[in-house]
């Protein structure tokens, strides 16, 4: 018999269709042909991008040549502009405004085909802490209300460059997915004077059906109702709403959980194409007692079709604590 | 300067970037691989199939044999099934329910690569008569809260079987996105005292720019925050919030416009993968003021990546207006 879950925090339901219990094995991970030569995040290209806005390099080295360990720039074909006005208008019961935003893209290595889930613990934590960087500067821009981090790994996960790397959108309005997360939290702190998120996190260590790993600050988990196959969070176990206000070195140890989710990902479903986005309060929100940022590790192994899009309901075809039991099980080593 | 839209019913926004402002032509339709024999859906294999629950087919003939038109079985492997108990049940904090459902579909043609677009009209009509007899069957089951009838056409929009199909998954909850747009349009209505489609309808027909085909029943339109290139939604101009209850007049010109539709599509931007979805009111609200159903034809011409996934946000390169003046200009004879 399938079952339905409900997601505790936005109440969004999704189909586990236990039956099916679909193995790692049975998912089919097709190769993505690779194109080396020529890629504007490569040594020597730097020229190809516009001019960096940060990158982790040899003191003294002159910007915008070879030699970084990780560079952000500006993206070349931004889906939101930072120059002009924030400008509100309607247009008879529609309502607009002008794109006022930042697109910024994190290179991650100079190396062409090396994965995020297989550099060193250090590279990570440095990418994590230019999030940070790049989320304080931004946030004194008063015209954005949101920053939204965010990663495609694979052409098919929506990924246009091969080469590893992750990607900043500043918004001039809060998403509609972070403001039902916020809502969703809020009525249960209302109701239980408590974080859901803590309350999830409490659950989940002491069932430890879902749990993939943990360590003294992180957890990583299957959601209790995953959308997809292989889906995991990564929450921080002391409440904290701003990812932003994450310490230096709980950013390193936040890089180790997410390396061993990743590779535990990678090795047991064959290094699926992915998305995975970074959930924070919105800018003007910096301390709130029922937002808690966490990271979602989506997986592309199943297709989205009609019934998701016209309903947003999700079928999973493998149940989440199958698939937390695989992802303990593999071997990392 | 690239534009922000707010979808007026549930408020999602759209990022509208004029400035790529892609053409039909800058849309790669990769055409997809086509296995013929042993189709399930094809004359001779009916015995493949569960066995159907209606036909249309010549007086007297047998059932699950040869000489159909139109044939409705039940999925083989249904995301949801009707057999047993309605059961809901905590976990924690988590809620869960049994997987009581039903999930049909509708083989909509015995020729195996004929598309919905290129059917005649009147197939298309007696398949819309389908979904009308067999949504008033399954409405007497009270276990089930919303019936979504949907199609994937091509295997890059989630369809699993070459051969042309529908499908309906009745589910014992309302699902969140028809929720969201039943409290969207209640929120407007309990404003203007008018349901908000209505006034869609009014605006576009007066304006004219998104307006793709009408005809004295119905009006086919790119919406003002349409989140893909091409996509489109037919609504009926007279107010009707439950599709189950438009008359066969009606569904015979619903089934021009449909073709008509989807042709124009096909014709400008080569016949792309699609997802179509009918919303409708859930079962036990016949007849409502503020809810007022609709078709969206939503084309797989853009990849949805982690940032529509985190956000909710979409990023639409072809503006709805372009896009419209596109889908009418195309020769359709």
């Amino acid at each position: 018999m399938p079952e339905l879950r409900k997601d505790p925090i936005i109440g969004r339901w999704v189909i586990i269709s236990t039956e099916r219990g679909k193995r790692p094995v049975d998912y089919e991970v097709v190769p993505e042909p690779t194109k080396k030569g020529g890629c504007p995040f490569c040594y020597g290209n730097e020229a190809l991008t516009p001019p960096e806005i940060m990158a982790a390099r040899p003191p003294g080295s002159p910007p915008n040549g070879p030699g970084w360990q990780l560079r952000v720039v500006p993206n070349k074909f931004p889906a939101l502009r930072v120059e002009g006005q924030l400008d509100k208008s309607g247009e008879g019961l529609y309502d607009k405004m002008t794109g006022i935003g930042a697109h910024e893209i994190f290179i991650e290595t100079p190396v062409h085909d090396l994965h995020l889930a297989d550099m060193e613990t250090g590279q990570i934590a440095d990418l994590l802490q230019a999030f940070v960087s790049r989320m304080q500067d931004l946030k004194r821009d008063i015209r954005l209300k949101y920053l939204m981090i965010f990663k495609n790994q694979g052409f098919r996960a929506g990924a246009t460059m091969e080469h590893s790397h992750s990607q900043l959108i500043a918004t001039p309005i809060v998403p509609k997915t972070i403001k039902e997360e916020m809502e969703g939290s809020l009525e249960y702190y209302k109701y239980k004077e408590r974080c859901v998120f803590c309350d999830i996190i409490k659950q989940e260590i002491e069932d430890a059906r879902r749990l993939v790993i943990e360590n003294d600050r992180f957890v990583s988990i299957v959601p209790y109702a995953a959308r997809f196959p292989f889906e995991t969070w990564i929450l921080p176990k002391n409440h904290l709403s701003s990812f932003e206000n994450t310490t230096i070195p709980d950013l390193k140890i936040l890089a180790e959980i997410l390396k061993g989710t990743l590779l535990r990902m990678n090795r047991s479903v064959n290094t699926p194409p992915y998305n995975l986005v970074l959930h924070t309060a919105p800018c003007d929100r910096p301390k709130i007692d029922h937002y808690h940022w966490h990271i979602e590790i989506m997986p592309r192994l199943t297709r989205v079709a009609g019934f998701e899009r016209g309903t947003g309901f999700y079928i999973n075809p493998t149940p989440p604590e199958e698939a937390a039991a695989f992802l303990r099980e593999v071997d990392v080593n």
